[in-house]
């Protein structure tokens, strides 16, 4: 596939509420700017940021049978509803946009979640995903401060603050997304005795 | 093997400092306690209480090797030093003081870091361990105020607390702890489903 940036605009525009829709725009700018600052390639995070939550208004069945029929990880069904678009969206994105990029697949894939050992795209979506413009929650300024000069702190710290708000409603917390957490925490530490 | 308290206190004695084995009477008073109040058997209680700690001062070394050489979890040596004497202090407690009872042994070996699906013994020694009288850290009295009313609650919270305390200092969480809360977090949403 190749597609520009106004066809996949248009491509993601009726599945997505007008709201959802703005936000996909604030990742899009987003990811492009930090793909920019971390040397990621800039087609593959645009791709992928417009993409993103091409599956979050499916039905949760269909969203369950695509994750269960891949033989995917039981967990994103049972923990919480909100998992099931990442993992939906990579398949339908394949399917129905026809998308191959197993990069761009995969950072849409784990953009709720995380994962242990992201690659830079995946860290680029994830952390663009969390601090476009249009998001606005307690500690979201400080990420995109620290957004602007170190990406796996950044993303360290939208990995916590995530941690912290689920357990602070007493929800479950996916254990891939505590994986992400640790192994960044090992790597800073490594950087640190290194430096 | 059948060891009364008395004889139980001065075995392991000789392996703490005077500060652990005020702490170590501690949990066996509050693991009596919690043991009478939820039910549990209290001699059981009583015993893993008195030997929880029993390789707390034991060389990292030894305690490596003895969870190399059984095949546990790896990851109890990557993560940090002070997860090393529950896994040890297990194996040295049944080889030196000649305790077999597997609910004991169990009990001991999960008291810091806390396991998915705990059993009642297991819960009991890891929140009493949390929360005896000579503890003192900021939420550890709301603990010992849920623990008179509802051991599942109490040690969901001192799950919760440990991650949120490691994640403060930027420390790994050892992802069994988060199997704990996550456990905990589904089955306490399933009790409030049913009742």
């Amino acid at each position: 596939m190749d597609i520009d940036q106004k066809t996949a605009l248009k491509l993601v525009k009726p599945h997505l509420t007008n709201k959802r829709y703005i936000h996909t725009v604030g990742v899009m700018n987003t990811a492009v700017n930090l793909a920019h600052r971390y040397e990621v390639n800039t087609n593959k995070a645009k791709m992928a940021a417009i993409f993103h939550d091409y599956a979050k208004y499916r039905s949760v069945e269909e969203m369950r049978e695509i994750i269960q029929k891949n033989g995917w990880d039981e967990r994103f069904i049972q923990f919480n509803n909100e998992l099931l678009h990442a993992p939906a969206g990579s398949y339908l994105v394949e399917k129905e946009i026809g998308i191959k990029d197993s990069e761009i697949l995969s950072a849409i894939f784990w953009h709720t979640t995380g994962k242990a050992n992201m690659d830079p795209l995946e860290k680029v979506i994830f952390l663009a995903d969390y601090i476009e413009p249009n998001r606005n929650f307690p500690g979201v300024k400080e990420v995109r401060e620290q957004a602007e000069v170190d990406l796996d702190r950044a993303v360290l710290m939208a990995l916590h603050n995530t941690v912290l708000f689920l357990m602070s409603k007493e929800e479950p917390v996916f254990p891939e997304t505590l994986h992400a957490y640790n192994d960044l925490v090992l790597e800073i530490s490594k950087q640190n005795k290194k430096g």
